[in-house]
This record gives C-alpha cells, structure tokens and sequence, in this order.
C-alpha cells in the first residue's frame, strides 16, 4: 500500500472513524484502524465490535486536495499513534507506504516507522444497505438522541435499559430512555411505512450524535440484527440490543390535579442553589408549592438545610397545594433537555410520575418519579 | 457574629484562603474556613497546617460596598459549602449570622442554614511579620516560580527535593529546584543583606503564584521554621521543610565543547513529534547534531520509531559531531521555561549534563542530565 494525501483531508476522516476504538480493547486488531486502499479510494474502518465506523475518501471527489494512489493494499495501524500523527506533523501532505509490518509516515521532515497490526486478523462488517431507509434530517436525529440519551440507564445489571427504545408505527417514530426512576419520550412523524422496535446502546448513540454533520439526511437501516446509518461520505453500524423493552405506555398519566407553569432557568438555578448542599448518595430536593407560594429546599443532616422562594413573576400555579420530593439532578437533566423559557410540571399527587413538558416542544415528555417526602 | 457584606467582596477573597484548604483534611477543622469578625474587619483564614492564608477585609476600605458589622464574633464554616453558596446565589449583598452551630446564610430569595464546626477546635497561626522582609517584585516573583518549580520532585522519598530551594547571600537571591535528573536555578539582585537558605514546599509555593496579584510588591519574611508573604491585603505561611538542601553549585560545567543554538518552538514541536510513539516509561529522545545536519529520532520496540530533521534556517551548531539521548519530556518543560524564541544547549560529552540557556534570560540555566545511548 502505498499513497500521497492531503494532511486535512485523511486527519477529518480519521477523526469520525476513531470514534468507534477503544485504545484497550484486548482484541489487538480493534485497538487500530483499518486502511483499505482501492484503485480509486481510501476506506478507513473503526470499531469496537458493537460501534463499526467507516469512512471513505473517494479519489477526485476533494479535486484540488492531493490524494495520489501508487499501490493499492490493507493495513491496519494503532488508532492512536497513526491519529497523533496525523494530527502533529507539520506538512500539508503525507506519505504512507507499507511493507511487511512496518507502515512508513513521510512528511517534508519527519518519518515515523510504525509497527502495524496484520490485517487479517481484523474482522470484517457488513456495511451494506438491506431494505429501505428511514430518513431523518441531521438536526431531528441530534435533537432526538439529546433530548433523551441522558435517560437511559449506565447500570449493567438491565443492558436493555442501557440504551435508546426507536419504534416506528402508523407513521409515527417514537424514541424512549428510561433507568426506571425517569423516562424521556419523543414522538416524531416520519413517511417510513414499516413497522419495528429496537434498542440501541446509548454509548453508540453518543459517538453517532458527534459525527452527525448537521444539514444533511441520515439514512438508517433497520435489521433484526443492527441498525446500519448511512451518513453519506461515512457509514456507521451498531449492534442492537438483546430483549423485551419494557412496555412504558401506561406510566403517563393523561390527567392532572396541579400544574406549576416555571421559567425554567429560574427553576434550573434554583435547583442548583439548594442542590449546594446535597451530594450523590442524597441529592433530593423538595417543591413545595400554593397558589401564592412556590419553594423550593434541600436538607442534609451532616452540612445543613436551604430554601429558596420562587419569584412571584417567575411561575403560576394550578390546584391545591402539594408538597412532593424528587431528584434534583433529574430534574435539572430533564428540564435542560425541554431547551424551552417556559416548562409546565404536572402532578397527580405526592408519589405519583412528575411530567414535565414544554409548549413549544409538545411531542417530547420527560417524566421523573418522585420520593417519599420525610421533612 | 452577625454582618452584611458585598457578595463579589467576600467571594474574591474566599477564593484566596481556599486555596490552603484540602475537603479531605481528616483534621475536621481544617476542612473549614475561619470567619473571625471584629468591630472593623472580617479576617478569613484557610490552612493545611503546611500553607496558611488569611485575608482581611477591613470596613470601609472599599466603601462604595456593603458591609455592615452588626455583631462581632467568630465561626468556622466548611470551605466547600460557604464558597458554593457564596458563588452562586443570586443576590448583590449576602447577610450572615451565626448561631450556636448554625450559620444561617441569607440573600434575596434564599436562606441556606450550615452546621458550622467549633471555632475552638481550629488551630492558632501567627501571622505576624518578624524581621526585615525580602521585598520583591510581584511580577518577578511569579516569573521565577514559573520557570523553576516545575523541576521539583514529585517524590515524596527524598522531601527536601520536593521543594524550592531559596538562599541569599552578597545581594544575590539564587532559586533552585531539582529532582536529581534536572535542575533549574535562577539568580536574582537583591538589596536584602541578610543571608539565609530555606526550602519551601513546591505545593505551597504553586498556590501562592496563583495569589500574587502582578502591580505588587510581595514581602517575604524569613524565619528559621516558616516563611511569610505579606501580599498587602493577604498574608500567608508557609512551613519551611526540614533538612539540607544538596550542594549543586558544582553540578553545572563551565566549559562546553558543543553548542547547538536553536528556535526554541521549532525544537518543541520535533521533540513533541517524536514522542507521539513513547510513553511514561520510555521518554527518550536521542539528539544527533553535524555542523551541516541535526536529526531529532525515538525509538519504542513495541510502537516502532521516528526521525526529525531540522530546517538548516532554525539552527547553528558549533563542535564535533555529538550523539546524546535524553527525556523528551524534560527537555520541552525546561526550553518552555525559558521563554525566549532562541535557545542553546550547551554539551560536553554523551554523559555529561546538557545545560540550557537563553540570551534574553541569562541569570536563568536549566540542566537535564542525558541517559546512555543504545541504538
């Protein structure tokens, strides 16, 4: 394998395939990127076996960016080493050739000679289309995965629950994080006629949502075994995740005894102000709410207790007072996620599911559980 | 103790005595920070016991700013907690009273009630000037901790290298940190006649930089146990570490047979290059300097290896051809040190120890010792 390339051009495309590596994944081959080079490309693959990223740079598509194939060939070459330089060297172009196991990195005046990985020992994926996409515009997918990612859950012990529920029926998408104590749900139209339902690891959704470029139409094609995005100059395949998605339909309740409409950095703030005193063992705060008062306040018996008072101007308030307790932390997450100047939050009583949901983002709600309240 | 005050005031100089402070101190009252409150001032005193630092803000210093002394009197209030609330409430003027154990914090819209810890439990510290000070330049004083206190040791083995070494003698103040593989040594003029040698904690000394205010004279007081920094509205003590301080006067060669003079980024950069492919264990990096051509290579068995030439426009080299190896990694810290755009590196043989140096910065020397040379 031998070739001349644009020094910008091969670091942005080393960037997005570098997103699927884990620098210590015991698999050798997966801890480098594999370089492809045809008669008339570069195919650049990343992947943790779950992640697989590839990137091509097709020849004369970048017309006035170098790009000069001598000898085509494979080779895979340690994602960070081969990432830092590309990164530091100091040249417009760069000259990789590779014999035996050695990859030779020339630029105006440096050579690095890097040991590389065989790369028959790299698994091969299967980044082919099967069936009809279903298409979202960049910006809707990115809004998606960050109005709701931060729902999922981190613990092991549910992998199910580890990652993002996409359903699709009656023309309608419908998006689902839940770690049990809270749920995000965002509903979307979309003209795909199928019907289906998978999970998605949220480490993966994360490393999509960095490489989304926004301004485009991302293509995604959904088997029974993975999801393949199709993201023009870069395709990304990520496994699904085994089992039954809990069914979250009947935890919303539809109706309502007491609405708080907030100004929701006013709320957020607050929040963070009580918050001062909590730590992650115990991080509940306390609303404590009348028509003509709204507070807010946190106790911890080893550093002290606070309350705040909610400005007059800043809210409005429907029902008999209530007093209900819950994670601040969720809390802020979910009313951040709304991204709106006003949110509403709907009660149905003490220990029942908190909605909280926004006019001007009406197809997303986000729901958190409250505690019991001792003091 | 009861008073009204600037929240901007007391926050700044909260973030002063903070710095002494360690929320892991198993002593529980060092884990606060002592408010002492009389009829015209409030003093505030944070320490580790090694590194002690008071602020005093008197009453109408900075009269256009609320501070209102209702009733003297003295608390210590966890650091982490007064500061968080001081930084984020919403509100120009804080009030504070104590009581009992409680420090009740109010602002606008907000009351935060803290478990204050006895104020008899928190050690005494005399912060009074003994002595004739050393008196320098704030600017100055900065500027040779920066281009020496990182040659300190980090190894808690041997203590006195842990720390900077001061000494003063025929007007002559002379810094010198080493961790036994390389040494950094600043001499500066001074009108103070007395002599003495002390040594002074690197972790001290790294917080007392980020504390000077440049415009400033700092004095600096000297005792055979502590020494103590008037920085005009802030004092601080530190402890003086036990022990001697290694001679290292005859460490440094007066004679060179080779002298590479060199841009000092360009170095930088090929030194960062080639060491893409080394790691903490192995930092070496091996100089290979003709008249005509200076090659900057590394070499990792596991990685592979890489050669740099420099531009002949960025270097001068004077003597017989020399082959030298070297940590990367001290070599960068030392040429950033010394803050010129030219420096040279003076040599008298493969084992002998390099010696750096700048024009501009001549009362400055910065020495690595190299390592042996296998391939």
């Amino acid at each position: 394998m031998k070739f001349k390339i644009n020094r910008q051009v091969l670091l942005a495309n080393l960037n997005k395939v570098q997103r699927a590596v884990n620098s210590k994944n015991p698999y050798l081959a997966l801890t480098g990127i594999k370089f492809t080079l045809q008669d008339d490309q570069l195919e650049l693959i990343g992947s943790n076996n779950d992640l697989s990223i590839r990137c091509i740079i097709k020849k004369g598509i970048q017309d006035e960016q170098v790009f000069e194939i001598e000898e085509t060939g494979s080779a895979v070459i340690n994602e960070k080493i081969i990432c830092d330089i590309i990164k530091k060297i100091d040249s417009d172009v760069v000259e990789i050739m590779v014999t035996d196991n050695t990859a030779k990195i020339k630029s105006e005046n440096s050579i690095f000679n890097i040991n590389t990985i065989p790369s028959t020992d790299y698994p091969s994926f299967d980044f082919t289309f099967i069936g009809q996409p279903l298409s979202m515009d960049a910006l809707e997918l990115k809004t998606v995965l960050d109005q709701t990612l931060f729902a999922c859950s981190d613990k092991e012990s549910r992998p199910i629950l580890t990652g993002l529920n996409i359903s699709c029926s009656n023309n309608k998408l419908e998006f689902v994080a839940t770690d049990t104590y809270r749920l995000s749900k965002k509903i979307v139209d979309t003209d795909y006629a199928e019907s289906f339902r998978v999970t998605i690891a949220k480490v993966s959704l994360d490393e999509i949502n960095r490489i989304i470029e926004l301004g485009s139409l991302v293509h995604i094609y959904i088997t029974d075994k993975k999801a393949t995005f199709d993201l023009g100059d870069c395709t990304i395949i990520t496994r699904l995740i085994n089992g039954t998605y809990p069914d979250t339909s009947r935890l919303i309740p539809e109706q309502f005894d007491q609405i708080l409409t907030i100004n929701n950095s006013s709320l957020i703030n607050s929040v963070d102000r009580v918050s001062i005193l909590l730590n992650e063992r115990n991080d509940i705060v306390k609303l404590n709410m009348k028509e003509d008062e709204v507070f807010i306040s946190s106790k911890n018996s080893e550093a002290g207790s606070a309350i705040e008072k909610i400005s007059a101007e800043d809210y409005g308030y429907e029902g008999n007072p209530l007093i209900i307790s819950f994670s601040g932390h969720y809390l802020t997450e979910a009313a951040r996620a709304l991204n709106s100047e006003e949110i509403s939050l709907h009660f149905t009583g003490d220990m029942k599911p908190i909605i909280i949901k926004s006019k001007t983002n009406s197809n997303l709600i986000q729901l958190i559980l409250p505690v019991r309240t001792y003091n």
